[in-house]
């Protein structure tokens, strides 16, 4: 499976936001919905700082609003 | 490895424009920038519409300008 870890960058600082992400989509309203291979769901309002595809990394840095939500969803 | 196909969808048809693309970055001027596992380098003037990193598939649309640059680099 080739799926990627998504970070925020923070002040220079690397927080993992979702491990085995599949699917980012941005959203209308600004920021990306990223989905992981289990179902979980994270909106992020962030913009893509850089993609590492072979690393396994997709990195996000900060917009002025910095309000991410998590959502569970079971798998199906 | 764990590298994607980069495509692009213009009235609704996909055209391939990179393969096994490793890095991506989006350029201040707008735009992309992709680069492969074999250092070749294309700039596209689109956004993102979906990444599907279990499928190895980055979606771009088209943005107003359409133009893609494609620049080969040797490997390293």
């Amino acid at each position: 499976m080739c799926e990627a870890s998504a970070y925020l960058i923070k002040d220079g600082k690397e927080t993992l936001v979702l491990e085995s992400v599949d699917i980012v989509e941005p959203l209308d309203a600004g920021g990306f919905m990223l989905r992981n291979i289990f179902g979980d769901q994270v909106i992020i309002n962030a913009r893509i700082q850089k993609m590492e595809l072979v690393n396994h990394r997709i990195l996000f840095s900060e917009t002025e609003t910095d309000t991410t939500d998590i959502v569970n969803r079971s798998s199906t």
